[in-house]
């Protein structure tokens, strides 16, 4: 029931990086009936949503490996809990897909509404992950690490909720509390170290 | 003749996180000329064939990696049952995704037959590769984890034979049933070790 | 110019692994006007393809991974032999995809010459990874089983070209003889190493 | 926020392998009203991107490879740069492939600015990589080795946008340009290490 995290690492790191690149697959050929740039150009929600997934997917990679420096054993439910998390990994493109194509049509608000839904139930998994590894004591003991860490997914939930329901407010502006969510995510351990540091 | 296993593993795992991931390939924008949710869930035969073959591939994981942690060395004969053994992993995504889209078609019993054989089959490819592991030495000495996992293969393809037969009496029940068999052989590993606990 | 070989090995695997599984994604729904397993039976050059290239690349896998088990280093010059050796690998689907879909067509023997001649290539391409290794003093000094490998690959190229040959007097006497080879390559290891155990 | 490399390496190799094999996605089977042969060479752009981009990214990987071969540890920039240098990677095959199908069109100048100055980019990528390395003190001591790389990163973006430029002047010289800076890239090492033994 014990057993080593490292194959669940490389498990993780496959799905990961066939959900980052995912939405490559759906950059196509500019139609021949326009200009080489113009063609591009009209492309624009394909690229975009290849960049926001790749990078988004990306920095959800870099939290999960933060996570698991500090993940000494693994057990069934660290399993579990780690597969439905890359359930939601893979599923991201998608509702990405579908915001990039909404943005030039009338249904803008619906596919938002999935868009940060989705991020929602993400942060959900994560904070479901953190809870199995602290709870069945599958961590180390770098309190003040894993502190940051536990400090930062439980606003999580709590963040992507008042994104979520900013969609029905404004969606622009909830996509971009999206997008300023994940740079959040992406640079907060450095913040809370420093915040550490000074009152250390 | 001998070697580690940490290849075979690594290997596996890519194949494992390709086959989990491509159903998500299916996943096609709703069409134009329908509402918003009403066109995706429109889609939910693709939906429910990417979550069922990306849990039941996880799970599968999940047995692959338990038998691994007590495989010390590797042989020409375990690396071609391993090879078996993820072919069949490969093809589930396909008879899952013609079993969602019979559906709602008149061709369900056909295709619960194939979705159900190749159950039965896995479950047989899982036997050959634990059967290659045990008689060819290749297996520590933790008999009881060992002694439980046995247990757990050797009555899979008598659970997914049966699964198999239910097909010509209910294909319901019979899909319901594989379900079960898939949330039986995750959790299996703490019943065993329970009641083992209980015992000892 | 020295190194370790693991990473070598790990992107090696994450090739072999797209590899093997390309041609799950040839698997298509059969066609809604046929009945089911008549609809099925039509696809079968789709599945022979898919099943012919894992199980090939697979056996290709397991020889790249018994020559690595000697190679102890690795340099610029093995970087590139086993680069050039990965694109033969990832090239093998689309000859062998051709070849089904030309058995039921009058292209056979075009398409029979371009697939036995990848696996010639492949053939050579093998050699000039062990010379590489040889030559430049990377594997161990367990000469018996690297005397079975270099023995191995040196009467890969002929057999092959042979193979090669036979496509202009019989093409499905040179297709069996292409699948007879890959056994071969297979349990050759085992034979030889009987052999040896004979002789000492 | 330091950390081992091995698990950023495995997850650059799984992005560095599905972007080396994206374009072979992209061969299909010749038409059928064009004889065989006629049909295959029909579809040389194909060929060729997957050619090349299976070739150049395969280079990137052994530069990838050989810087991690000198760091010792990872740190948050450093997930990040990595993580903009592997979307440089995934990027490439694109206008790889719109480079191809643009050498039978009259957009040929277009696709050729977009190529190479995806390349530069990439250069840039690489320098952004090896400076956030050195600055955070995260490679080890072996200063010949590294100033060696260092070197050539330091060029790579001259280089390339002399490729660039040179777009405008000629398309074929550009790409000649182009593919003889990757063979430079892949043996360079050996050429600084040559001169440095005949220094020392």
């Amino acid at each position: 029931m014990s057993g080593e995290t490292s194959r669940i690492e490389a498990f993780s790191d496959g799905v990961f990086s066939i959900a980052a690149t995912l939405l490559v697959l759906e950059l196509k050929p500019p139609p021949a009936n326009l200009p080489f740039w113009r063609g591009l150009a009209a492309q624009w929600p394909g690229f975009a949503s290849f960049l926001l997934s790749f990078l988004f997917i990306g920095i959800m990679w870099i939290n999960h490996h933060r996570l698991f420096t500090h993940v000494r054993r693994a057990d069934d439910v660290l399993m579990v809990t780690n597969l439905l998390l890359l359930l939601g990994v893979v599923w991201i493109p998608y509702p990405t897909l579908l915001m990039a194509q909404a943005l030039t049509s009338s249904r803008v608000s619906e596919a938002a509404i999935l868009y940060n839904g989705s991020y929602l139930a993400l942060a959900l998994l994560f904070n479901l992950q953190l809870q199995a590894c602290i709870r069945r004591g599958l961590v180390d003991r770098e309190y003040v690490a894993l502190r940051h860490i536990a400090r930062n997914y439980a606003i999580g939930p709590v963040l992507y909720l008042i994104c979520f329901a900013a969609t029905w407010w404004s969606v622009p502006l909830s996509l971009a509390f999206n997008a300023a969510l994940a740079l959040f995510f992406l640079v907060s351990p450095e913040l809370w170290g420093k915040e550490h540091h000074r009152q250390g």
